[in-house]
């Protein structure tokens, strides 16, 4: 769902970034111009696929003479070992690409593995697990693609998306009230208001207000949240955050809200070890 | 060390990343153009600060008429509840501003925290940690000055400042000998060779021909790895690669090796957690 | 509320577009370069102000040394002959920025002009007017802010920040149910479903669905709409499009439908005259 | 006569301001991956087409797989209903390429279509329309290329192929024969000198400078310049600017001045009505 | 003569080069972050000084804490030994922009140097120096500026600011006249049309026409190049040019010819040694 | 042993440069859109050919419909008259493209031939020739790529790859061995360290700091420079720099140093004189 625009604008950027102003200094010295190699990504350990074409293009972007034959897709859940592509082509541009296709392919089949971690924590539940704008600079597209080929939905991608009114906003309009009335006002019809608020008490204005889309229940222990969950019955969107981990999403998930939102998703994830095999 | 040029070429992407085509929405609804605010940078667990200028330079982007005051430096020791620095300025652009600032903040202290566990683990050895080339894309120059903030080394920063020779360039190149002569005689006499070795008997070719200046004894056990370094005897730097973990780098240390290479570092660090409380 | 970063960045690419790889050979080859001038911006017509922080930037990109006053503000309305704002400085590079500057003004004070037009039109009703995505490429951003200005809404920002059904899509999904149902199940919670009717038929399959935050009423006579408008009653947004004009545009509003959509704001807005008048 | 490299360029970054940092939502939602489409290019209205090239890049940028029939050419007059070129492919690309093709193609076909109308008014007489630099920003080229389709002629580019001396520049100079020397003095040979004039007494001291190539006879009635183009006599080129509309240009033109500059044609001319008609 | 915007995208464009992905690493390893330093720009041979605000401005946009001294402006004649500037500030960044700016400043005044040197060849005749599309990628604008303060004058910046037809586009055209009828029929008239010739019949078929500004009379010997400038006698602007050295320059003046190019001004000019001496 | 990134990338911005916003005004109006043209490089006098590839890519860059046949490749001394490679496509692009394909092919020839004028000048000793970072601003690659193919070593590409310790630095830190000591334990273990000497005290403290890799001998003359490489005795890399000529080279290779830095060969190398013969 990555439009190719934008993959080979950061896979370019990403390969000027290893290349410097100059060039791959040990592969020009050392392999000779017309050279060609075989080389497969193997999984080294067990998690799911994300990056797949990001990875390929990496060696396309590098020469047009590279044959490639894919045998997973993102998504896929990997064992280790699985081969999931064999590339063939110019020895110097296979080994020139190489670093930034595993950097951009086990980055994000990192974030995929915890991200359907967390998913199957709750899968007996109607619980959604999703992304926030924790991301790390200038991957926030990539790291969100990868949230949802992990089984996760994607939050808002930036502060032009949606509206969402913390509690410095409430303290500069006055009230919850307040806040929601000028948020409907001022909002174009397309865009969505969502509203954070850390007490029942709060939550009850929200929903007197009957303004906001969404209401994210902002660190609340699991009793709480229960009553959150019943208090707003339905009428709106609820959303849980707050330092949530493998260890606690299943209790929120139970209190029947509809989203867990994990910023460790993308500021966290451990990279998954994939690795190419190469042929000389 | 990072230059202004670079902190403010980055930071404006990622606030553009996260304004799009559009603007704060909310806080653009919310907050009176000429409202003011205060906040504090606090440590919300112990770690290590790397990142504060390129986190301040987000708020200056935004806005010339930022105030700010410095409790702290990169390289310092964070508790949790420590104040790192206070800001005041326009509230729209603060809180424009926060996330970049903290994605910045947290990822660069978060990779600084984890290279000065990884270094303290082996603080009585003579041996030294380094990073690897497996960084995330776009943000190499940051993460590799977070693990020099955070008492690691640099190893290359691309494919162009060193030579790296491994298995796949040996196999074109015939042999190790062939290989580090073409090297030799190619490379400009202000670059370093490093070759990558797995076997003892691989490491004596290489002392043999004289020609590398570093060598990286690859995914050795620690009974190899003695012997290793104790063959090379000083001629040249020893580095030990290879899946390093905390648990596992003291007994590598111990062997006397000089530099062990990291990639966790820079693909698996999590963020450290330090947020912006904000008095509106 | 556009930032600071994107004015800066369009304004400069402007001023870029009109210098070429050269520069101002005119004002290069006739003023000296410590020549200063005073100049007024002056409406010639009647109509609504946009842009005014737009254009003055164009001159700060030029020099740092101009002193500017400003006597009016953005969705003020001008009559002709009314001075907006008045600028002393560098006469050099006050005639270079002149043309740029202007173009950014009258151009988005022609869009807010035209859709206060638009908005005068229907004040008495509880309809608003917004624009859509026709716009002029690389120009967007300042041609919605432009329309906000003039008092009417923004539509979606682009592909990204809204779902909007259109008969295509439901054509390949078979049933406006099965393409809802498909929408609801992957859109994120922040995002907005918006559907595209021609038939009350079709409107009738959208209110059973339930899952529509937004129907769009393409190109309905007043009477189809009025109708529409009465079975919606008020369970989901209503917006009416399809080659409104000043002309039509009441009648639509009167049918009691929430917005009208209006490509021409932003496609065919004559530009406003507004002029530099200059002491030299 | 757009350059590929230029066109590329732009609708690239339409795109790019168009799926923002994500993607079409809508689209990737609805539309299997492999689902292909057809659809025809059609007028909606009479008029001039131009700019069909790059409309149809953008469909090309955003996949490689579209086979393309053209049925008209830039310059073609176009009748309501008339098929201007067919498009066969990935129908997700189409559908995410469509608006950015159509916001280029309507309003370059705006602009030659009004240049047409004066063009047409015209005919009978030696006298050339031509456009302006009040041009939209970034969009200079294009614009000014479908002057030419629409049959105008273009004047400078910018500021820095050709010197006009306006009225601030004789100012500082002390007298138009000054400022014509100095211009003739410093210009390169390969530049153009042309003057402003509001008076048949400013525009003696023109002729007898000999040193302008061209005269613009600035906001002058219909008597004026015709003693206007009497006093040049063919000596250099006249041209008359001030205000142009399609019921005043006749009788300019009348007046038998070479060159009638209208800045209507690239600050105010509405699109042209073009659709796309997609056969899912 | 140089805009701002150009000369700060560019520099800071040659600082990124410089710099790489890093920093750079001598300094800042060597250097305390708050020392200070003064230096001096100073000439170590004789020449024209040209590009000082260009060298300034790497100084400028490293740091903003530095004081400077101007002794002398761009067109000044150096002598060696002689103190061109001063500059106080921050030691690191002094030294790191050091050899940016003196790669500028050197270039820019060995291209002074060399043009001033062709131009005082030649100065009791009335003919004109003037430089070529013959410059080095990416400088062109900077080159042409050297030109200038050199005393030289600037033929056309590209493709697209004056039309010069060559024996290529006369053969494709059919001959000279038609050459000529069809560049006068479809130039703009802010554009001069330039036409090479070879032999004095062709240049009689370009006067026949009358539809030339300017004749390129290429490669011609003496003998032929002032019977060229009998035909001529003042109708149009004469241009020698091909292969014209500092020996030849002065033969071809004294044909009378108007200008003559030489190419060498910004493909062959040696750098003028200017050094910047440190007081750390 | 450009990457084709960097080429693409460089040559477009060369392109745009020269085509400005607009296009190539002369072929556009004389040359058919489908009339094709064949055309050879031709070597004008003799030398060495470095950058064909580069100049090739201005053509592939401008149409895809171009056939090449090359004859010669980089490295290749060439005649007057040798036909380099032969062209046969699109006449508007051929003749588009043309000037900057000969402007990278000529300064890239004669940065070789210049290069390889030294190098021979000394084929008999064991001294190589190596460049500085007196590079053209943007040209650097391109630059030290030509120096490489002329027989030539490159010394570092920035201030990002190699310690280079020059009396400044020196006087910081108080002493040589201070210098040394302080960059060895910063240094990443894959960076070299290089320090400036003007006398043989200063070199005997480098010598007996034992923590630099190689020493730039400044300004000596032959005598010293013969007692430094006596007392260097090999430990350490030598490099000899200061104002060298092709006169003095020879001399200075004769002391035995080990490399010779030469600025001139890229700030003050003549183009070398290459043209396309085109047959319309």
């Amino acid at each position: 769902m990555l439009s190719n625009l934008m993959i080979e604008k950061h896979v370019r950027a990403a390969l000027e970034e290893d290349l410097g102003g100059g060039h791959d200094i040990t592969s020009n010295t050392l392999i000779p111009e017309d050279a060609r190699a075989k080389a497969a990504l193997v999984a080294r350990e067990s998690g799911v696929l994300a990056g797949l074409m990001v990875a390929l293009s990496a060696f396309s972007l590098m020469s047009h003479e590279f044959d490639m034959i894919v045998h997973a897709q993102d998504g896929d859940s990997l064992k280790a070992g699985q081969v999931i592509a064999e590339i063939e082509g110019p020895a110097r541009a296979l080994l020139s690409a190489e670093r930034v296709a595993l950097n951009f392919l086990t980055h994000m089949s990192g974030i995929a593995s915890m991200t359907s971690r967390f998913v199957q924590e709750i899968e007996d539940t109607d619980t959604d697990i999703c992304d926030t704008r924790k991301t790390l600079p200038g991957l926030r597209a990539f790291q969100k693609y990868a949230v949802s080929v992990g089984g996760g939905s994607n939050h808002r991608f930036g502060l032009y998306d949606a509206i969402l009114i913390k509690d410095n906003h409430i303290a500069v309009a006055g009230s919850i009230a307040a806040a929601l009335d000028q948020a409907k006002l001022m909002a174009g019809h397309t865009v969505k208001i969502e509203i954070e608020v850390d007490t029942l008490g709060q939550l009850k204005e929200v929903l007197e207000s009957g303004k906001a889309d969404i209401v994210m229940l902002d660190n609340m222990n699991i009793e709480t949240l229960k009553e959150a969950v019943a208090l707003v019955d339905g009428q709106i969107v609820t959303e849980a955050s707050g330092g949530v981990t493998q260890e606690t999403v299943r209790a929120l998930a139970q209190t029947g809200v509809n989203y867990i939102s994990v910023g460790a998703l993308t500021h966290s994830a451990p990279s998954l070890d994939i690795g190419l095999d190469i042929d000389a």
